[in-house]
């Protein structure tokens, strides 16, 4: 097997700790000893808990001498809740690392220099791309210094997501809606307009897939009481502080921000939630970027968007949108509200284009996942 | 090998004759010798030409005698510009024949009985919807006596086809516009609203794809001057005859039909052009069906809408789309026109169902196949 495979399984592992690594990166690992064999696989399955590289090094044990570690991302180099990476691969003997990406976080960035400084071979840019796509949230953190952006919405094949008169239950599946949960439990927070909140007085909250069987994971099952597994914040940008005392998103089953303008009269709601003042932008609404910034001060590390169109069009006028998910309904309405409102596109060659990244299909529907495109340097 | 996978290679072969078969339907024919040896194939290439069966036949000689036929549609049993097909299967001695679809065509059908009466083992309901859904376009005209007709339509992911100043060149790929120029050599007749003539005076005729290689195929080049390749009918839905003269669509390069209410002043445009009388609907435009009725008089089987909206909408409204072919570029624009204007729904339950048949990308496109549900009885 090739460097390219080894990696690719990698970057599988390291999938398995979506959702639940927040803050930090997801990682995975693969060992190999000396004849090339495979002697340990790990990942990062939460924050807080052991890095993907101890995991697979644990699980070769002394085979790991004269052998290859593949990591998705350079290991670390410091001592944060857990010991540097590289000195551990130092320590069990490995001959050669091979990193898909390298760290951008100074922090913790060096552990490829010093393994080769002891002597350790290090090859690097093997499946950069495919594991930055894994990363794309937490390297959006530490590049941009803002929140991943991701913008769901559901919609007919003509845009339109409720009939003229306003009702839209239900135009995708049953399959798009339960995505829409696994969606949410890859994020840190889910952020909605006011629109939204008066209109469909949404719970906002995730419904956490059951426990895998025990036994199948070295590491505490997702969502299921890991350790670090924080609760979704829900926030609600609402300038004037319109959000209902007995809106379901103050229900205090999880945490909510309530986002207000710096002049809002808040009093009321401060009393029942969390609330931050943001400054008033020109010629409506909040300052996005203010917002993704305190967001990114609590360890936000990547946001859903769930809309509604008002508040979906001025983060993507503003170009804080990284990546789009459309759940497409084979449907036909022909009349009612768009998916999208104004996005500061005037005449078509200001369109905002992207590239389609996935389609996949949600039970009867489809779902797209796109990117804008020229890809933001990450 | 089965007799599925024999059936589906007479339906690959059936494809071939798709856009110049018109107003027959496309068949395609496998006959095996009696050891089971694929020894000869055909398909109908052109109205007018050999029958799929003839070609098959001819191609196996004496080593059908004894041997199977498999035929995506019923063997014909009357004379028409060639000889019964079920006479042909006879006195080539085939000793089983194998169909995916019965023939719905009064005039046609009782070939199955006729080869059954002589003695010949006859299986029926093979690959059947499959079968149908290749010959989609023949089995409307005949069970539903109106042309079966594809809307097709280019939007953004959120519905729109041009920016809020009317700008749309272009929203999709040279890929996705050479595509609709495939999807128009496969039909009959193009049909266009007014106002889509007024605001983009479209030309409406196709590029025909460079012929094939000399010597690949046994029967003329699809479009290229096959005997019974008929010029593509393009007709525009214009109550008040407000065509202009100097309309692209009365260039001449291909017949035009225009469609006016029955009160409309055409005399100037009667004078350029051939002109249909319609009558007139509540709240707005022509009877569309009765503009079926008189293209299915006309043999025209199949009609490709290409809007805009507000016609689409109409032709939406009173079920008259069998097939849905939206091509989605990867880009939001928030405001302007949408792809679909009113079609009838007021609220969600009276949403126009479809369901997905095909996604294959157009370069950076997607399009979308889609049909009706539940899907009409063909
Ligand atoms: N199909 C879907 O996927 C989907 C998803 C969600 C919602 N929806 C639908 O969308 C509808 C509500 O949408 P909506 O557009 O009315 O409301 P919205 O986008 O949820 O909220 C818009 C409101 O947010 C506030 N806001 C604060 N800062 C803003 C900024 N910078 N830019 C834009 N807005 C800002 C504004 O109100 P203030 O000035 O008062 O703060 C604005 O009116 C509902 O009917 C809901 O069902 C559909
Ligand atoms: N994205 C795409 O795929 C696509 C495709 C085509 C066009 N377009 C765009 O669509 C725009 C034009 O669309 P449009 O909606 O204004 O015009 P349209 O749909 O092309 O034509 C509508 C007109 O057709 C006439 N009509 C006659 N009978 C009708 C009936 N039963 N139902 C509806 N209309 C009937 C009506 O005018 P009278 O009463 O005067 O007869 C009506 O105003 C253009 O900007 C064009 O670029 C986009």
């Amino acid at each position: 097997m090739t460097d390219q495979a080894h990696m690719r399984r990698a970057i599988e592992l390291a999938a398995r700790g979506r959702g639940t690594t927040s803050p930090n990166p997801v990682v995975g690992c693969v060992v190999l000893d000396a004849s090339g064999q495979v002697v340990g696989e790990g990942f990062h399955a939460y924050a807080g808990g052991p890095h993907a590289e101890v995991v697979a090094l644990r699980a070769a044990g002394e085979r790991a001498r004269g052998g290859t570690a593949y990591v998705t991302l350079e290991p670390c180099d410091h001592t944060g809740r857990t010991g540097p990476c590289s000195l551990a691969l130092l320590e069990a003997g490995v001959a050669r690392v091979v990193v898909a990406v390298s760290d951008p976080n100074p922090a913790a960035a060096g552990g490829a220099d010093r393994l080769r400084r002891h002597g350790v071979a290090v090859a690097t840019g093997v499946l950069t791309g495919e594991a930055e796509r894994g990363n794309a949230e937490w390297l959006t953190s530490v590049r941009l210094g803002r929140p991943h952006v991701t913008w769901k919405y559901a919609a007919t094949l003509d845009g339109r997501s409720a009939a003229a008169d306003g009702t839209s239950q239900w135009i995708t599946s049953p399959e798009s809606r339960a995505d829409v949960h696994r969606l949410r439990g890859e994020a840190d927070a889910i952020v909605a307009g006011i629109g939204t909140v008066l209109a469909d007085d949404p719970r906002l909250t995730v419904r956490r897939p059951p426990a895998p069987s025990a036994g199948e994971d070295p590491a505490p099952p997702a969502g299921q009481g890991a350790p670090a597994a924080r609760p979704l914040l829900r926030v609600v940008v609402d300038s004037d502080a319109r959000t209902p005392p007995a809106a379901r998103v103050l229900d205090g089953r999880a945490p909510t921000l309530v986002a207000v303008a710096a002049d809002a009269d808040a009093g009321a709601l401060a009393a029942r939630t969390e609330v931050v003042r943001l400054a008033r932008r020109r010629p409506y609404g909040l300052d996005l970027a203010g917002l993704l910034a305190e967001l990114h001060r609590r360890q936000i590390v990547s946001v859903l968007l769930e809309g509604g169109p008002t508040l979906a069009g001025s983060f993507l006028k503003e170009g804080l949108i990284d990546r789009v998910v459309g759940y497409l309904a084979p449907a036909l309405l022909g009349a009612g509200p768009a998916a999208l409102g104004p996005a500061g596109v005037a005449t078509i060659a200001e369109t905002h284009r992207l590239e389609f990244e996935d389609v996949t299909p949600t039970g009867p529907d489809l779902r797209l996942t796109a990117r804008p495109v020229p890809l933001k340097e990450l």
